[in-house]
């Protein structure tokens, strides 16, 4: 169906590594897809720039504001997305945060929010097939995979939803993605097994020219203003994070391909 | 005059580090130092848990609270802090900072503020000897350590701290470390090249049970009420950059040995 074995190969290493742990997961990884870690812990050194501090330095904010991953890295990121340590990452993350949701004692308006893109769903796919985020950002094309409805889900983020759902915590998702694209994304979460939410909120005309922080924001405020009480906030991008009406703790899933303001 | 060969060693490796660049960092410091890196991306695993992953958790504040580095990640912790990658993370930290500040245009009382432990001084040789952050916290061997005002700078902090005073920017030092540590923490900071300053704040009695986000917030907004301008902050925990004033941006400097709310 217009899949490349690549991405073939992409979704039976995320069934695989679903279904173990530890090194196993790697191993499998590693036997399947083509690519190869780099040897060393130093990473990929191109021009004294080492990618691990790259990848490091956007993780934790200091590198902002950037449009493409630098050139020399796309075999780093794509081994380090598809090679398991990206998966790894992830489960730690979602880890800290089904450990604190455990520690509250929940009301009935407790709200979680999610972020859409790398963090409910994957786009892995796509960038597979387009430099693993060194390619510029192509609107275009990339709404063509979003209108396609196939975005598998991150699997450790489907597995905190269905926890928080558990201990009858709320969940509301928060997109970048625009009210145009709601019927598709709507369509894409269910088959993805996200198959409840509160409110699935898009971006509307008036928030166009604004950025994700600014929207983001306004929107948790007025679930704020509504009753909520947005006990945990998870996404990928800074911008998911920073601003007002934050919640009661942040997580920050990583996403090495692209920056979000 | 004490020191061990290790912790000889780790000197004479920061000081080759300082020296070079890029691959060779990383060829000299493996030669000079007993610890060997792991082999492979994927860190080093114990039990299901990566490293790899532990490191990034902390460092993007998923991972809080803790007390200690995992016993099993003491090599890789060591590995990461004394085998270069640290240096090479810290590098691309203090490169972003220095090229926003050069895009600022300078006013008079622009301020920019830093943290002292493992941000403008390193302890790394005390961390050597003590497990690197495996060994529970201890303030009586720690300050034994703080007394003898032997820590080395950071060399890239001490390098961003010369080239912001270059730019005409002005900064304070706010560290946790105790009033009564005022005259040791000088003359370390003196003979670590840190030459001048507009504030060397530490921590007095009133704020003896706050955490460090409570004091060093407040201690942001005296300095804001006195009208500077704090256009740049950097520390290695979080908890120097959250808070209240924090300036218009702020840097996070790698520190995997400990954790201060």
């Amino acid at each position: 169906m217009g899949l490349s074995p690549f991405v073939l190969n992409f979704f039976r290493a995320i069934l695989v590594a679903s279904s173990s742990q530890g090194n196993s997961d790697l191993a499998v990884a590693n036997q399947i897809h083509p690519l190869r870690p780099q040897s060393g812990f130093g990473g990929y050194y191109v021009a004294g720039v080492s990618c691990l501090s790259w990848r490091l330095g956007v993780e934790t904010n200091n590198i902002i504001g950037w449009k493409t991953v630098p050139e020399e890295c796309e075999g780093y990121v794509g081994n380090y997305l598809l090679g398991g340590q990206y998966r790894k990452d992830s489960k730690v993350v979602t880890y800290e945060a089904y450990e604190y949701a455990k520690s509250l004692r929940v009301r009935k308006k407790d709200l979680w929010i999610f972020d859409i893109d790398e963090t409910s769903l994957s786009n892995l796919p796509y960038y597979a097939k387009h430099g693993f985020g060194v390619e510029p950002y192509n609107p275009t094309a990339f709404n063509k995979w979003v209108a396609t409805g196939k975005a598998p889900a991150l699997p450790e983020s489907l597995q905190l939803y269905n926890n928080l759902l558990n201990l009858g915590i709320k969940v509301a998702f928060i997109t970048g993605r625009s009210e145009e694209q709601r019927d598709i994304t709507q369509t894409n979460l269910l088959n993805a097994g996200y198959h409840t939410w509160e409110k699935l909120i898009l971006k509307g005309p008036s928030f166009k020219n604004k950025t994700a922080v600014v929207y983001k924001s306004a929107q948790r405020k007025k679930l704020e203003n509504n009753g909520y009480n947005i006990v945990g906030n998870i996404g990928d991008q800074w911008s998911d994070l920073l601003g007002d009406n934050l919640g009661d703790r942040t997580f920050k899933l990583p996403d090495p391909v692209y920056y979000i303001s």
